[in-house]
Protein backbone atom coordinates (compact mmCIF):
# COMPACT_ATOMS: atom_id res chain seq x y z
CA UNK A 1 0.00 0.00 0.00
CA UNK A 2 1.61 2.94 -0.80
CA UNK A 3 2.07 5.87 2.07
CA UNK A 4 -0.13 8.75 -0.53
CA UNK A 5 -3.13 6.60 -1.40
CA UNK A 6 -4.39 9.41 -3.58
CA UNK A 7 -1.23 8.43 -5.76
CA UNK A 8 -3.49 5.30 -6.80
CA UNK A 9 -4.67 6.49 -9.87
CA UNK A 10 -4.20 6.82 -13.90
CA UNK A 11 -3.88 3.41 -14.37
CA UNK A 12 -5.77 0.05 -16.03
CA UNK A 13 -6.52 -3.11 -14.82
CA UNK A 14 -4.06 -5.44 -16.48
CA UNK A 15 -5.11 -9.07 -17.28
CA UNK A 16 -4.82 -12.19 -19.29
CA UNK A 17 -8.61 -12.67 -20.86
CA UNK A 18 -9.14 -15.90 -21.44
CA UNK A 19 -10.68 -16.44 -24.54
CA UNK A 20 -10.89 -20.64 -25.11
CA UNK A 21 -13.32 -21.84 -26.94
CA UNK A 22 -15.43 -18.47 -26.67
CA UNK A 23 -16.55 -16.59 -30.11
CA UNK A 24 -15.02 -13.25 -31.01
CA UNK A 25 -15.93 -11.09 -33.65
CA UNK A 26 -13.75 -8.85 -35.84
CA UNK A 27 -14.83 -6.27 -38.13
CA UNK A 28 -12.33 -5.18 -40.74
CA UNK A 29 -10.02 -7.18 -42.40
CA UNK A 30 -6.99 -4.95 -43.03
CA UNK A 31 -3.33 -4.54 -41.53
CA UNK A 32 -4.65 -3.48 -37.77
CA UNK A 33 -7.27 -6.47 -38.12
CA UNK A 34 -4.74 -8.59 -39.27
CA UNK A 35 -2.57 -8.55 -36.05
CA UNK A 36 -5.92 -8.50 -33.78
CA UNK A 37 -6.77 -12.44 -35.62
CA UNK A 38 -3.17 -13.34 -34.88
CA UNK A 39 -3.53 -12.33 -30.60
CA UNK A 40 -7.08 -13.78 -30.98
CA UNK A 41 -6.19 -17.53 -32.41
CA UNK A 42 -2.75 -17.67 -30.26
CA UNK A 43 -5.64 -17.32 -27.41
CA UNK A 44 -7.70 -20.15 -28.59
CA UNK A 45 -10.60 -18.63 -29.93
CA UNK A 46 -13.18 -19.11 -32.53
CA UNK A 47 -13.32 -16.01 -34.76
CA UNK A 48 -16.25 -14.35 -37.23
CA UNK A 49 -15.16 -11.87 -39.71
CA UNK A 50 -17.05 -9.09 -40.98
CA UNK A 51 -15.41 -7.30 -44.60
CA UNK A 52 -15.70 -6.92 -47.55
CA UNK A 53 -13.43 -8.96 -49.69
CA UNK A 54 -11.53 -5.63 -51.54
CA UNK A 55 -10.89 -4.86 -48.36
CA UNK A 56 -8.97 -7.77 -46.74
CA UNK A 57 -4.82 -7.27 -46.24
CA UNK A 58 -2.59 -10.25 -47.67
CA UNK A 59 -2.20 -11.39 -44.09
CA UNK A 60 -6.01 -11.65 -43.41
CA UNK A 61 -6.22 -13.88 -46.38
CA UNK A 62 -3.64 -16.25 -45.37
CA UNK A 63 -5.25 -16.20 -41.86
CA UNK A 64 -8.89 -17.09 -43.26
CA UNK A 65 -7.05 -19.74 -45.96
CA UNK A 66 -4.88 -21.33 -42.92
CA UNK A 67 -7.30 -22.11 -40.43
CA UNK A 68 -10.83 -23.55 -39.95
CA UNK A 69 -11.47 -21.32 -36.91
CA UNK A 70 -12.18 -18.19 -38.58
CA UNK A 71 -15.57 -17.92 -40.43
CA UNK A 72 -15.31 -15.24 -42.97
CA UNK A 73 -18.37 -13.09 -43.79
CA UNK A 74 -17.62 -11.10 -47.07
CA UNK A 75 -19.79 -7.68 -45.86
CA UNK A 76 -20.72 -5.38 -44.07
CA UNK A 77 -21.27 -5.25 -40.63
CA UNK A 78 -24.90 -5.67 -40.62
CA UNK A 79 -27.48 -5.24 -37.49
CA UNK A 80 -27.61 -6.80 -34.15
CA UNK A 81 -28.18 -9.93 -34.87
CA UNK A 82 -23.89 -10.03 -35.77
CA UNK A 83 -23.61 -9.66 -31.99
CA UNK A 84 -26.00 -12.75 -31.26
CA UNK A 85 -22.93 -15.26 -29.46
CA UNK A 86 -20.42 -13.33 -29.10
CA UNK A 87 -18.57 -12.78 -26.42
CA UNK A 88 -15.93 -10.36 -27.59
CA UNK A 89 -15.76 -7.58 -30.24
CA UNK A 90 -12.90 -5.99 -31.54
CA UNK A 91 -13.71 -3.07 -34.58
CA UNK A 92 -10.61 -1.75 -36.60
CA UNK A 93 -12.48 0.12 -40.01
CA UNK A 94 -11.85 3.51 -41.09
CA UNK A 95 -15.74 4.59 -40.76
CA UNK A 96 -15.78 6.76 -37.28
CA UNK A 97 -19.77 6.62 -36.98
CA UNK A 98 -20.04 2.87 -37.91
CA UNK A 99 -17.64 2.18 -35.79
CA UNK A 100 -19.33 4.77 -32.68
CA UNK A 101 -23.05 2.45 -34.09
CA UNK A 102 -21.22 -0.96 -33.61
CA UNK A 103 -19.50 -0.33 -30.21
CA UNK A 104 -23.01 1.67 -28.74
CA UNK A 105 -24.80 -2.10 -29.85
CA UNK A 106 -22.07 -4.20 -27.82
CA UNK A 107 -22.16 -2.13 -24.88
CA UNK A 108 -25.78 -2.88 -24.82
CA UNK A 109 -25.30 -6.15 -25.01
CA UNK A 110 -22.80 -6.33 -22.36
CA UNK A 111 -19.79 -7.08 -24.78
CA UNK A 112 -16.58 -5.73 -24.33
CA UNK A 113 -15.37 -4.13 -27.32
CA UNK A 114 -12.53 -2.33 -28.43
CA UNK A 115 -12.87 -0.34 -31.50
CA UNK A 116 -9.09 0.72 -33.10
CA UNK A 117 -8.15 4.74 -32.77
CA UNK A 118 -11.42 5.66 -30.65
CA UNK A 119 -10.09 5.48 -26.85
CA UNK A 120 -13.56 6.41 -25.24
CA UNK A 121 -15.01 3.34 -27.73
CA UNK A 122 -12.72 1.30 -25.68
CA UNK A 123 -13.49 -1.53 -22.88
CA UNK A 124 -9.61 -2.25 -22.89
CA UNK A 125 -6.64 -1.80 -25.02
CA UNK A 126 -4.14 -3.78 -26.38
CA UNK A 127 -0.91 -1.71 -25.26
CA UNK A 128 2.65 -2.99 -26.89
CA UNK A 129 3.17 -7.22 -26.70
CA UNK A 130 5.55 -9.51 -26.49
CA UNK A 131 4.78 -13.70 -27.15
CA UNK A 132 7.64 -16.34 -26.68
CA UNK A 133 5.42 -19.62 -26.79
CA UNK A 134 3.76 -19.43 -22.95
CA UNK A 135 5.28 -16.14 -21.92
CA UNK A 136 3.09 -12.99 -22.96
CA UNK A 137 4.01 -9.95 -21.95
CA UNK A 138 1.85 -7.13 -21.80
CA UNK A 139 3.30 -3.14 -21.96
CA UNK A 140 1.19 0.24 -21.39
CA UNK A 141 1.67 3.47 -20.89
CA UNK A 142 -1.96 3.89 -20.02
CA UNK A 143 -1.98 6.16 -23.28
CA UNK A 144 0.33 8.88 -22.29
CA UNK A 145 3.23 7.90 -24.70
CA UNK A 146 2.80 4.62 -27.58
CA UNK A 147 6.24 5.17 -29.03
CA UNK A 148 8.08 5.18 -25.09
CA UNK A 149 6.22 1.77 -24.76
CA UNK A 150 7.54 0.94 -27.98
CA UNK A 151 11.06 1.49 -26.96
CA UNK A 152 10.31 -0.09 -23.66
CA UNK A 153 8.96 -3.33 -25.19
CA UNK A 154 12.59 -3.62 -27.08
CA UNK A 155 14.55 -3.31 -23.71
CA UNK A 156 12.17 -6.02 -22.20
CA UNK A 157 13.00 -8.41 -24.88
CA UNK A 158 16.75 -7.96 -24.85
CA UNK A 159 16.48 -8.66 -21.18
CA UNK A 160 14.24 -12.05 -21.15
CA UNK A 161 16.23 -14.69 -21.37
CA UNK A 162 16.32 -16.44 -24.55
CA UNK A 163 14.77 -19.64 -23.74
CA UNK A 164 12.31 -18.15 -21.11
CA UNK A 165 9.16 -18.90 -23.30
CA UNK A 166 10.70 -22.90 -23.89
CA UNK A 167 11.86 -23.24 -19.90
CA UNK A 168 8.17 -22.30 -19.33
CA UNK A 169 6.91 -24.86 -21.29
CA UNK A 170 9.37 -27.53 -20.00
CA UNK A 171 8.32 -26.49 -16.58
CA UNK A 172 5.02 -26.65 -17.47
CA UNK A 173 5.49 -30.35 -18.40
CA UNK A 174 7.51 -31.64 -15.62
CA UNK A 175 4.30 -30.10 -13.34
CA UNK A 176 2.38 -32.23 -15.49
CA UNK A 177 4.11 -34.94 -14.81
CA UNK A 178 4.35 -34.42 -11.41
CA UNK A 179 1.23 -34.20 -10.58
CA UNK A 180 0.36 -37.55 -12.56
CA UNK A 181 2.91 -38.79 -10.30
CA UNK A 182 1.84 -37.73 -6.93
CA UNK A 183 -2.32 -36.72 -7.63
CA UNK A 184 -4.47 -34.69 -5.54
CA UNK A 185 -5.88 -30.93 -5.06
CA UNK A 186 -4.53 -28.55 -2.19
CA UNK A 187 -3.51 -30.11 1.18
CA UNK A 188 0.14 -31.35 2.36
CA UNK A 189 0.74 -32.75 -0.85
CA UNK A 190 -0.27 -30.18 -2.74
CA UNK A 191 2.03 -27.89 -0.77
CA UNK A 192 5.37 -30.14 -1.04
CA UNK A 193 4.82 -30.13 -4.78
CA UNK A 194 4.51 -26.29 -5.03
CA UNK A 195 7.62 -25.96 -2.59
CA UNK A 196 9.31 -28.83 -4.64
CA UNK A 197 8.64 -26.88 -7.90
CA UNK A 198 9.35 -23.48 -6.60
CA UNK A 199 12.92 -24.93 -5.10
CA UNK A 200 13.71 -26.53 -9.09
CA UNK A 201 12.62 -22.99 -10.44
CA UNK A 202 14.95 -20.95 -8.40
CA UNK A 203 17.95 -23.14 -8.19
CA UNK A 204 18.33 -23.89 -11.89
CA UNK A 205 19.12 -21.69 -14.28
CA UNK A 206 16.60 -20.64 -17.03
CA UNK A 207 19.01 -22.17 -19.86
CA UNK A 208 18.91 -25.50 -17.93
CA UNK A 209 15.14 -25.80 -17.25
CA UNK A 210 14.75 -25.33 -21.00
CA UNK A 211 16.99 -28.31 -22.15
CA UNK A 212 14.86 -30.52 -19.97
CA UNK A 213 13.75 -33.33 -22.33
CA UNK A 214 11.08 -36.33 -21.12
CA UNK A 215 13.53 -38.64 -19.95
CA UNK A 216 15.67 -36.14 -17.57
CA UNK A 217 12.09 -35.26 -16.34
CA UNK A 218 11.40 -38.57 -15.24
CA UNK A 219 14.93 -38.75 -13.43
CA UNK A 220 14.08 -36.21 -12.15
CA UNK A 221 11.44 -37.08 -10.38
CA UNK A 222 12.81 -40.00 -9.53
CA UNK A 223 16.31 -38.32 -7.58
CA UNK A 224 14.57 -35.42 -6.48
CA UNK A 225 11.02 -35.57 -5.89
CA UNK A 226 10.67 -39.42 -4.27
CA UNK A 227 14.26 -38.29 -2.65
CA UNK A 228 12.63 -34.80 -1.74
CA UNK A 229 15.50 -32.98 -2.81
CA UNK A 230 16.55 -30.23 -5.28
CA UNK A 231 19.17 -32.18 -7.58
CA UNK A 232 21.41 -29.88 -9.01
CA UNK A 233 21.30 -29.18 -13.01
CA UNK A 234 25.15 -30.59 -13.02
CA UNK A 235 24.16 -34.17 -12.61
CA UNK A 236 21.66 -34.42 -15.51
CA UNK A 237 24.08 -32.78 -17.79
CA UNK A 238 25.24 -35.98 -19.39
CA UNK A 239 21.71 -37.43 -20.17
CA UNK A 240 21.28 -34.54 -22.53
CA UNK A 241 22.79 -34.40 -26.26
CA UNK A 242 23.22 -31.30 -26.73
CA UNK A 243 24.25 -28.22 -25.11
CA UNK A 244 23.41 -24.38 -26.37
CA UNK A 245 25.17 -21.04 -25.80
CA UNK A 246 22.91 -18.44 -23.84
CA UNK A 247 22.90 -14.42 -23.83
CA UNK A 248 23.72 -14.17 -20.49
CA UNK A 249 27.32 -16.37 -20.99
CA UNK A 250 27.92 -14.07 -24.09
CA UNK A 251 27.70 -11.27 -21.97
CA UNK A 252 29.81 -12.61 -19.47
CA UNK A 253 32.43 -13.70 -21.84
CA UNK A 254 32.79 -10.32 -23.92
CA UNK A 255 32.72 -9.06 -20.05
CA UNK A 256 35.99 -10.64 -19.29
CA UNK A 257 37.47 -10.54 -22.75
CA UNK A 258 37.76 -6.71 -22.54
CA UNK A 259 39.97 -6.20 -19.53
CA UNK A 260 41.95 -9.09 -20.57
CA UNK A 261 42.98 -7.76 -24.28
CA UNK A 262 43.30 -4.43 -22.59
CA UNK A 263 45.78 -5.63 -19.93
CA UNK A 264 47.35 -7.39 -22.76
CA UNK A 265 47.57 -3.86 -24.89
CA UNK A 266 49.20 -2.62 -21.41
CA UNK A 267 51.69 -4.96 -21.66
CA UNK A 268 52.46 -4.78 -25.17
CA UNK A 269 52.37 -0.73 -25.34
CA UNK A 270 54.78 -0.47 -22.95
CA UNK A 271 57.14 -2.66 -23.51
CA UNK A 272 57.35 -1.78 -27.06
CA UNK A 273 58.35 1.75 -25.09
CA UNK A 274 60.53 0.56 -23.09
CA UNK A 275 62.29 -1.31 -25.30
CA UNK A 276 63.25 2.05 -27.14
CA UNK A 277 64.54 3.74 -23.84
CA UNK A 278 66.82 0.91 -23.25
CA UNK A 279 68.21 1.35 -26.93
CA UNK B 1 2.18 -14.87 -38.84
CA UNK B 2 4.04 -17.64 -38.27
CA UNK B 3 4.72 -20.17 -40.58
CA UNK B 4 2.92 -22.93 -38.32
CA UNK B 5 -0.54 -21.36 -38.03
CA UNK B 6 -1.40 -24.29 -35.40
CA UNK B 7 1.70 -23.04 -33.35
CA UNK B 8 -0.78 -20.49 -32.14
CA UNK B 9 -2.28 -21.97 -29.24
CA UNK B 10 -2.58 -22.09 -24.99
CA UNK B 11 -2.17 -18.21 -24.56
CA UNK B 12 -4.73 -15.46 -23.40
CA UNK B 13 -5.75 -11.83 -24.79
CA UNK B 14 -3.32 -9.46 -22.27
CA UNK B 15 -5.69 -6.60 -22.54
CA UNK B 16 -4.87 -3.19 -20.60
CA UNK B 17 -9.06 -2.70 -18.67
CA UNK B 18 -10.42 0.44 -18.64
CA UNK B 19 -12.56 1.00 -15.38
CA UNK B 20 -12.29 4.34 -14.77
CA UNK B 21 -15.84 5.56 -13.01
CA UNK B 22 -16.48 1.77 -13.00
CA UNK B 23 -17.93 -0.32 -10.19
CA UNK B 24 -16.07 -3.16 -8.90
CA UNK B 25 -17.53 -5.90 -6.32
CA UNK B 26 -14.72 -7.46 -4.30
CA UNK B 27 -15.81 -10.36 -1.86
CA UNK B 28 -13.44 -10.99 0.81
CA UNK B 29 -11.41 -8.93 2.73
CA UNK B 30 -8.05 -10.86 3.39
CA UNK B 31 -4.57 -10.38 1.91
CA UNK B 32 -5.46 -11.19 -1.65
CA UNK B 33 -8.30 -9.23 -1.38
CA UNK B 34 -5.76 -6.22 -0.51
CA UNK B 35 -3.66 -6.89 -3.42
CA UNK B 36 -6.79 -6.65 -5.73
CA UNK B 37 -8.07 -3.48 -4.03
CA UNK B 38 -4.65 -1.50 -4.52
CA UNK B 39 -4.76 -2.48 -8.70
CA UNK B 40 -8.29 -1.41 -8.86
CA UNK B 41 -7.80 1.66 -7.01
CA UNK B 42 -4.93 2.63 -9.26
CA UNK B 43 -7.48 1.85 -12.41
CA UNK B 44 -9.59 4.79 -11.17
CA UNK B 45 -12.73 2.40 -10.19
CA UNK B 46 -15.13 2.31 -7.35
CA UNK B 47 -15.30 -0.64 -4.83
CA UNK B 48 -17.85 -2.17 -3.03
CA UNK B 49 -16.13 -4.57 -0.84
CA UNK B 50 -18.52 -7.50 0.92
CA UNK B 51 -16.37 -9.25 3.82
CA UNK B 52 -17.74 -9.53 7.50
CA UNK B 53 -15.49 -7.07 9.25
CA UNK B 54 -13.54 -10.33 11.42
CA UNK B 55 -12.03 -11.25 8.07
CA UNK B 56 -10.55 -7.86 7.38
CA UNK B 57 -6.48 -7.72 6.65
CA UNK B 58 -4.86 -4.99 8.40
CA UNK B 59 -4.44 -3.32 4.64
CA UNK B 60 -7.60 -3.74 4.00
CA UNK B 61 -8.80 -1.97 7.14
CA UNK B 62 -6.34 0.85 6.16
CA UNK B 63 -8.00 1.48 2.58
CA UNK B 64 -11.43 1.05 3.49
CA UNK B 65 -10.59 4.34 6.15
CA UNK B 66 -8.11 6.06 3.67
CA UNK B 67 -10.70 6.59 1.06
CA UNK B 68 -13.90 7.30 0.05
CA UNK B 69 -13.98 5.20 -3.49
CA UNK B 70 -14.61 2.08 -0.87
CA UNK B 71 -18.48 1.14 0.19
CA UNK B 72 -17.94 -1.39 2.77
CA UNK B 73 -20.38 -4.15 3.89
CA UNK B 74 -19.62 -5.82 7.17
CA UNK B 75 -21.11 -9.09 5.94
CA UNK B 76 -20.87 -12.13 3.51
CA UNK B 77 -22.44 -12.10 0.37
CA UNK B 78 -25.91 -12.42 -0.02
CA UNK B 79 -27.82 -12.59 -3.35
CA UNK B 80 -28.30 -11.11 -7.23
CA UNK B 81 -28.87 -8.23 -5.29
CA UNK B 82 -25.06 -7.68 -4.67
CA UNK B 83 -24.61 -7.18 -8.59
CA UNK B 84 -26.71 -5.01 -9.59
CA UNK B 85 -24.58 -1.91 -11.23
CA UNK B 86 -21.62 -4.02 -10.99
CA UNK B 87 -19.33 -3.96 -14.04
CA UNK B 88 -16.38 -6.77 -12.92
CA UNK B 89 -16.23 -8.97 -9.95
CA UNK B 90 -13.39 -10.05 -8.03
CA UNK B 91 -13.76 -12.73 -5.03
CA UNK B 92 -10.86 -13.89 -2.72
CA UNK B 93 -12.41 -15.98 -0.19
CA UNK B 94 -11.55 -19.48 1.17
CA UNK B 95 -14.91 -21.12 0.52
CA UNK B 96 -15.00 -22.58 -2.96
CA UNK B 97 -18.97 -23.42 -3.37
CA UNK B 98 -19.47 -20.35 -2.25
CA UNK B 99 -16.96 -18.76 -4.65
CA UNK B 100 -18.30 -20.93 -7.57
CA UNK B 101 -21.90 -19.53 -7.00
CA UNK B 102 -20.57 -16.10 -6.98
CA UNK B 103 -19.13 -16.77 -10.23
CA UNK B 104 -22.28 -18.81 -12.12
CA UNK B 105 -24.67 -15.44 -10.81
CA UNK B 106 -21.53 -13.27 -12.69
CA UNK B 107 -22.04 -15.28 -15.71
CA UNK B 108 -25.80 -15.42 -15.67
CA UNK B 109 -25.44 -11.57 -15.71
CA UNK B 110 -22.45 -11.43 -18.07
CA UNK B 111 -20.14 -9.89 -15.33
CA UNK B 112 -16.43 -10.60 -15.89
CA UNK B 113 -15.28 -12.13 -13.04
CA UNK B 114 -12.22 -13.58 -11.47
CA UNK B 115 -12.18 -16.10 -8.43
CA UNK B 116 -9.11 -16.26 -6.71
CA UNK B 117 -7.52 -19.93 -6.80
CA UNK B 118 -10.09 -21.65 -9.22
CA UNK B 119 -8.72 -21.08 -12.50
CA UNK B 120 -12.24 -22.52 -14.12
CA UNK B 121 -14.08 -19.56 -12.35
CA UNK B 122 -12.52 -16.94 -13.99
CA UNK B 123 -12.79 -14.94 -17.13
CA UNK B 124 -9.15 -13.37 -16.52
CA UNK B 125 -5.95 -13.67 -14.30
CA UNK B 126 -3.74 -11.18 -13.12
CA UNK B 127 -0.10 -12.77 -14.10
CA UNK B 128 2.56 -11.06 -11.82
CA UNK B 129 2.52 -7.14 -12.43
CA UNK B 130 4.98 -4.31 -12.34
CA UNK B 131 3.61 -0.51 -11.55
CA UNK B 132 5.71 2.31 -12.19
CA UNK B 133 3.53 5.54 -12.16
CA UNK B 134 1.82 5.29 -15.60
CA UNK B 135 3.93 2.53 -16.63
CA UNK B 136 2.67 -1.28 -16.28
CA UNK B 137 3.53 -4.54 -16.82
CA UNK B 138 2.01 -7.70 -17.10
CA UNK B 139 4.03 -11.26 -17.68
CA UNK B 140 1.70 -14.07 -17.84
CA UNK B 141 3.27 -17.66 -18.50
CA UNK B 142 -0.72 -18.86 -18.95
CA UNK B 143 -0.76 -20.45 -15.85
CA UNK B 144 2.22 -22.98 -16.76
CA UNK B 145 4.84 -21.63 -14.03
CA UNK B 146 4.04 -18.71 -11.43
CA UNK B 147 7.43 -18.99 -10.14
CA UNK B 148 9.27 -18.19 -13.64
CA UNK B 149 7.08 -15.15 -14.20
CA UNK B 150 8.13 -14.33 -10.46
CA UNK B 151 11.83 -14.62 -11.64
CA UNK B 152 10.87 -12.85 -15.38
CA UNK B 153 9.09 -10.12 -13.18
CA UNK B 154 12.58 -9.67 -11.29
CA UNK B 155 14.41 -9.19 -14.46
CA UNK B 156 12.30 -7.28 -16.06
CA UNK B 157 12.03 -4.70 -13.27
CA UNK B 158 15.82 -4.26 -13.66
CA UNK B 159 15.70 -3.66 -17.22
CA UNK B 160 13.38 -1.13 -16.94
CA UNK B 161 15.57 2.48 -16.83
CA UNK B 162 14.44 4.00 -13.26
CA UNK B 163 13.08 6.75 -14.80
CA UNK B 164 10.80 5.06 -17.01
CA UNK B 165 7.70 6.30 -15.26
CA UNK B 166 8.58 9.78 -15.04
CA UNK B 167 9.91 9.90 -18.58
CA UNK B 168 6.23 8.52 -19.82
CA UNK B 169 4.46 11.24 -17.50
CA UNK B 170 6.66 14.07 -18.79
CA UNK B 171 6.14 13.27 -22.30
CA UNK B 172 2.56 12.78 -21.91
CA UNK B 173 2.40 16.61 -20.28
CA UNK B 174 4.51 17.75 -23.12
CA UNK B 175 1.74 15.90 -25.57
CA UNK B 176 -0.84 17.80 -23.55
CA UNK B 177 1.11 20.91 -24.05
CA UNK B 178 2.01 20.22 -28.42
CA UNK B 179 -1.73 19.40 -28.46
CA UNK B 180 -2.90 22.70 -27.01
CA UNK B 181 -0.50 24.33 -28.81
CA UNK B 182 -1.57 22.38 -32.21
CA UNK B 183 -4.89 21.52 -31.47
CA UNK B 184 -7.18 19.07 -34.05
CA UNK B 185 -7.91 15.69 -34.89
CA UNK B 186 -6.07 13.83 -37.40
CA UNK B 187 -5.56 15.11 -40.80
CA UNK B 188 -1.90 16.37 -41.58
CA UNK B 189 -1.43 18.22 -38.39
CA UNK B 190 -1.86 15.26 -36.38
CA UNK B 191 0.47 13.31 -38.70
CA UNK B 192 3.10 15.81 -37.77
CA UNK B 193 2.46 16.11 -34.18
CA UNK B 194 3.05 12.38 -33.90
CA UNK B 195 5.90 12.61 -35.55
CA UNK B 196 7.28 15.54 -34.25
CA UNK B 197 6.48 13.50 -30.55
CA UNK B 198 8.35 10.18 -32.31
CA UNK B 199 11.65 12.08 -33.10
CA UNK B 200 11.77 13.58 -29.65
CA UNK B 201 11.08 10.23 -27.83
CA UNK B 202 13.88 8.46 -29.41
CA UNK B 203 15.99 11.07 -30.11
CA UNK B 204 16.53 11.73 -26.54
CA UNK B 205 17.98 9.71 -23.72
CA UNK B 206 14.56 8.12 -21.31
CA UNK B 207 16.64 10.02 -18.58
CA UNK B 208 16.54 13.21 -20.15
CA UNK B 209 12.81 13.20 -20.73
CA UNK B 210 12.55 12.63 -17.19
CA UNK B 211 14.10 15.25 -16.29
CA UNK B 212 11.76 17.77 -18.60
CA UNK B 213 10.31 20.55 -16.47
CA UNK B 214 7.18 23.03 -17.76
CA UNK B 215 9.70 25.90 -18.37
CA UNK B 216 11.89 23.25 -20.44
CA UNK B 217 8.83 21.94 -22.51
CA UNK B 218 7.50 25.47 -23.18
CA UNK B 219 11.40 26.26 -24.97
CA UNK B 220 11.35 22.72 -26.44
CA UNK B 221 8.03 23.72 -28.23
CA UNK B 222 9.29 27.10 -28.88
CA UNK B 223 12.39 25.78 -30.32
CA UNK B 224 11.81 22.78 -31.50
CA UNK B 225 7.95 22.03 -32.76
CA UNK B 226 8.03 25.67 -34.29
CA UNK B 227 11.07 25.55 -35.88
CA UNK B 228 9.92 21.85 -37.26
CA UNK B 229 13.43 20.37 -35.73
CA UNK B 230 14.04 17.79 -32.89
CA UNK B 231 16.19 19.94 -30.39
CA UNK B 232 19.28 18.11 -29.10
CA UNK B 233 18.80 17.42 -25.21
CA UNK B 234 22.08 19.07 -24.44
CA UNK B 235 20.69 22.80 -25.67
CA UNK B 236 18.24 22.14 -22.43
CA UNK B 237 21.32 21.15 -19.59
CA UNK B 238 21.73 24.73 -18.80
CA UNK B 239 17.64 25.38 -17.88
CA UNK B 240 17.64 22.66 -15.51
CA UNK B 241 18.73 22.77 -11.82
CA UNK B 242 19.67 19.10 -11.14
CA UNK B 243 20.59 16.52 -13.26
CA UNK B 244 20.87 12.50 -11.69
CA UNK B 245 22.57 9.65 -12.55
CA UNK B 246 21.01 7.04 -13.74
CA UNK B 247 21.60 3.24 -14.19
CA UNK B 248 22.49 3.06 -17.60
CA UNK B 249 25.28 5.69 -17.07
CA UNK B 250 26.80 4.16 -14.28
CA UNK B 251 26.84 0.74 -16.25
CA UNK B 252 28.56 2.57 -19.36
CA UNK B 253 30.82 4.05 -16.81
CA UNK B 254 32.44 0.54 -14.97
CA UNK B 255 32.03 -0.42 -19.02
CA UNK B 256 35.03 2.19 -20.12
CA UNK B 257 36.74 2.22 -16.48
CA UNK B 258 37.41 -1.55 -16.52
CA UNK B 259 39.44 -1.85 -19.72
CA UNK B 260 41.55 0.81 -18.72
CA UNK B 261 42.21 -0.11 -14.73
CA UNK B 262 43.00 -2.95 -16.98
CA UNK B 263 45.38 -1.01 -18.87
CA UNK B 264 47.16 0.69 -16.85
CA UNK B 265 47.65 -2.67 -14.62
CA UNK B 266 49.02 -4.00 -17.87
CA UNK B 267 51.22 -0.78 -17.79
CA UNK B 268 52.42 -0.91 -14.89
CA UNK B 269 52.98 -4.90 -14.52
CA UNK B 270 55.63 -5.10 -17.72
CA UNK B 271 57.14 -1.70 -16.29
CA UNK B 272 58.02 -3.28 -13.17
CA UNK B 273 59.43 -6.26 -15.11
CA UNK B 274 61.56 -4.29 -17.71
CA UNK B 275 62.96 -2.22 -15.12
CA UNK B 276 64.06 -5.76 -13.26
CA UNK B 277 65.87 -6.95 -16.44
CA UNK B 278 67.35 -3.42 -16.58
CA UNK B 279 68.88 -3.90 -13.90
Amino acid sequence: MPADISSLTGGSLLVAWQLKDKHVLIVGGGDVASGRIESVLAADARITLICPSSGLHPLTKRFIEATDRITYCDRVFAAEDDLVGVDMALTAIDQVEESRRVCALCREHKIPVNVADIPESCDFYFGSQIRDGPLQVLISTNGQSPKLANIIRKRVEQALPNCAGDAISKVGELRTKLKERAPGVGGELGKRRMRWMIDICTSWEMEDLALMDSPMMDRLLDDGWEQNVTPNPDQFKALRGRRSGSASHATSASGVLLPILAFATGVICSGLWMSQRVR
